[in-house]
């Protein structure tokens, strides 16, 4: 396949170049391309750049309101309701966040609930923004549906992520960001393009029986995480994201790929809490033994270090993107 | 199995007889008692007051301060953080119930982290008390040792529950309720005592092979569920529950089972959220709309349903308790 190579600022430079063309305002686009921008250069290229033309095509057809403002509608002194008006998620999100990290250090926990909200991205970009303030963040999000209730055989609840990042000593933060299936949609959507079978234990088929045929699959239900346990949780993160915000169910959302329809209208819970305000003042050095007990076994380590590795490559040396990408991106920047 | 019934009274009564006979105060008995028997009609004996000899072991060594009072030694707005002093959890979780629920509903959200605390048994109970008051609550809490680092070898971190609680309308509260291990602990244990093996997939040796050994097990690791993801959040749950209060980690806690040795001084992490400050009023219905959603599928149901059955039922007629373990409280109670 054959790639450009583009530094972190060329790429994001053009970025908010495709989406002022598509029809979002500089505000916002500035604020999507610094999300997808940051996927990309930690190695989450499903969550990167290669969602600007399904971006760019739902802000074009008003799917989603490249416009829109988000609006605090109501606050009180550690909780916040932001309305993401329909537009992208991320302006929502960076709302939330200026406003959160100056409530937890004063009360010490915030949170912020989202609705008429969008794709988040990758996950753990909300809450590492956080730890780098030094606060501990939760993200929980909903999104389209793909997993059955435990017992049922009709999708209802999205796969539903959730993210966690601590704050470290002289470190990056520690970032968990996981989603609630057994493995990514993404990995499903690949197999049926290439017309490859999916290994049995990744999906059911309308009758709730495991399925390897990865077209049907897509039709189906996909397998959560740790089956029973894994279907509660995503349960909860639905309860928490949707019903908590006021925002669309997983089975009441549309599409966050296609430019049909209405806004997918979903929601996002952050919390985040100050460290100082529960630990005495011990929070840094315990999360520091806590790690070293880790890196003493063999073999053993961090969730997220191959994503800071890619961090590090990706500020040196640029990122690679694929050439047909590129020059997508290119024609939608009208360039 | 011959077995006495016990109306849930009486079994309160004899339970508190039971810890006041044991080195333990009024106050910390009754908070010991309800919690056990709040278990024990749930139907999750293995948090009922199977406990009692253990606890009561544990009080008289003084391991566990039965005369503890738990503090508030820190309090911003909306965090408290409470020292257990070494003596059980309960009492330290019903201060943190009391103040949480004054503070979520000034605030919107709320959380206390317990350190120098003990065993806090089903993880529910403390989450579904706060949604009794119209609030939704998390529960984090680690546990002694028992599941590695992902990629490592020896167990670093507890099983460590998860609870989560939302009110519903004219309905008991959904709660969520899980460990992050495969299967229970108390699975293993029994299997051990009865030389049975288990199936493979639930532990791990020494070498990180899995083992079907049962007795073999409980020396080696337990599977997360979910296996890279699960033990993302067993971390998490670590974090939250003993990084953030500066309490025990799993690897460094003593056993909740044994009279030996220093207290566990594990800890807890409690947050709860008032929907109303998040919602705009809209949470009943939604959560009410979701529900119906998956009671609308065939073979689908709500976390939680068996234990509310079984406690209707221990309401009504009491509950059947095994005649030795009977025979053994009513010893301990110096009856």
């Amino acid at each position: 396949m054959s790639t450009v190579n583009l530094s972190l600022d060329d790429l994001r430079a053009l970025t908010v170049r495709a989406f002022v063309a598509s029809n979002t305002t500089e505000t916002n686009a500035q604020s999507v391309a610094d999300a997808l921008v940051h996927a990309e250069a930690d190695g989450q290229s499903g969550h990167g750049i290669s969602r600007i033309p399904s971006y760019a095509g739902q802000s074009k057809s008003s799917k989603v309101d490249g416009h829109a403002v988000p609006e605090i509608v109501s606050e009180s002194a550690s909780a916040i309701r932001i309305d993401a008006c329909s537009g992208f998620a991320y302006p929502a999100l960076d709302l939330a966040h200026a406003r959160l990290s100056e409530m937890a250090h004063a009360t010490g926990i915030a949170a912020a609930g989202v609705f008429r909200s969008h794709h988040c991205g990758a996950a753990g970009y909300h809450v590492e923004r956080l730890a780098d303030k030094g606060l501990i963040a939760f993200l929980f999000a909903n999104t389209p549906k793909a997993i059955a209730p435990w017992g049922g055989r009709e999708a209802l609840f999205g796969t539903n992520p959730i993210a966690f990042a601590a704050p470290r000593r002289n470190n990056p933060a520690l970032v968990i960001d996981l989603s609630l299936s057994k493995v990514a949609r993404g990995k499903i959507m690949v197999a049926a393009q290439e017309g490859r079978p999916i290994p049995e234990g990744w999906a059911f088929d309308s009758e709730g029986k495991p399925i390897t045929d990865a077209k049907a699959a897509l039709a189906g239900t996909m397998a959560p995480m740790g089956d029973a346990k894994g279907a509660a949780l995503v349960m909860m993160v639905e309860i928490l994201a949707a019903a908590l915000t006021g925002a669309n169910f997983g089975f009441e959302s549309s599409s966050f790929f296609d430019a049909e329809g209405p806004s997918p209208a979903v929601g996002q819970t952050l919390i985040t809490l100050d460290p100082d305000a529960f630990s005495g003042g011990a929070f840094a050095d315990r999360l520091e033994t806590m790690i070293q007990a880790v890196f003493d076994q063999p073999g053993a380590r961090l969730p997220g270090s191959r994503r800071i590795e890619a961090r590090e490559k990706a500020h040196a040396d640029g990122v690679e993107i694929a050439e047909a990408l590129y020059k997508n991106i290119r024609k939608i920047a009208g360039e």
